[in-house]
């Protein structure tokens, strides 16, 4: 027996979710099928209004249903403090360490072997930030792999000339790992522990 | 930052997949946000369309897309034959095993602590199936669990008065195990040696 059209449909369709191969995506499909039905349909309608209604903030380039984020419109929050990401969840990721200034969102880190230049992963919108705000420091809190790495040291060569305190979170960050999957105390050391890359004098 | 209320919703919607936790549900949101909006509709209507338009067999009660489904409705099987399972799985994985007769699929087996009777697991329709047939042969293959074995013996004792050969897969089906996750040679073997349960004199 092969599967219908339309579960074929949807087991293809189901691949798209990360780590979800043909094994999984079949049993889920059937599962949702068999189960879950009321609860199929709502993910159908939750998906639908996410990628439709999901946007960008124009000021920190994280995901927002607003043009401006809540974090951003955020009166309580340090204006003289930048903390550069690679993405959405290590906002969430950086916000347990108990930092509270503000942000701006990368679109992932440098990969020129992927084609992803300065352009692709927003640098020109972070210069533009950085023009129309008036932060005495820009923390560079990318990932503490090789590509977040090179991508910090290049937005530092790039402000090097700029009258603006630019550091790296240091200390506790263990190499190779994910910023997002970094407990809120680690992260809060490596805060703590940031050392600048341009040693104003 | 807590996430904007649409992405929140999605997260929540992406629980219903068996396996997917908050962490992954998260992830796996904000990954189709960033990385995979075009997938994710797509994902959404084949959910829609999957749901709405897949329905079960009037005559085996597996999934189907029309009334009756293709397996029936193939000429070129044992008309003879009808073997019983728990789920649309268990009839892909019976196929392998080079099974050509036709099937009846339960939903699910009986489990008397979850409020599932006979009635609540499609006994009933498997009564009218026998009646409206002409088998010789019925074979009981519900997984060689605790749960399957009761069922596969309730519908035994159910039929005993029948002029039917009531079989039950044996040899190579490991104990515990689930149907679905055993490999076609060794279906096959458990097929090959099945015994019967009312001996015909
Ligand atoms: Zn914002
Ligand atoms: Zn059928």
């Amino acid at each position: 027996m092969s599967f219908s059209p339309l579960i074929r449909q949807l087991i293809d369709a189901l691949r798209i979710l990360p780590g979800v191969g043909q094994k999984t995506a079949q049993r889920t499909a059937l599962h949702l099928l068999e189960r879950n039905r009321s609860g199929a349909l709502r993910l159908a309608e939750a998906l639908e209004q996410a990628m439709q209604g999901v946007g960008y903030c124009e000021r920190c380039r994280s995901l927002s249903e607003q043009p401006i984020c809540n974090l951003c419109l955020d009166p309580r929050r340090d204006d003289n403090l930048l903390c550069v990401v690679e993405g959405p969840l290590d906002v969430q990721a950086v916000e347990q360490s108990g930092y509270r200034g503000r942000y701006f969102v990368l679109r992932g880190h440098l990969s020129p072997l992927d084609g992803l230049g300065p352009e692709s992963i927003g640098i020109p919108e972070l210069l533009e930030r950085l023009e129309k705000g008036a932060f005495s420091e820009l923390i560079l809190a990318t990932n503490p792999t090789v590509e977040g790495e090179a991508t910090a040291h290049y937005i530092a060569q790039l402000l090097i000339q700029k009258d603006l305190l630019i550091s790296r979170i240091a200390h506790g960050v263990p190499l190779g790992g994910e910023l997002e999957l970094i407990d809120g105390s680690t992260l809060s050391h490596a805060l703590a522990g940031r050392k600048p890359l341009n040693p104003l004098d």
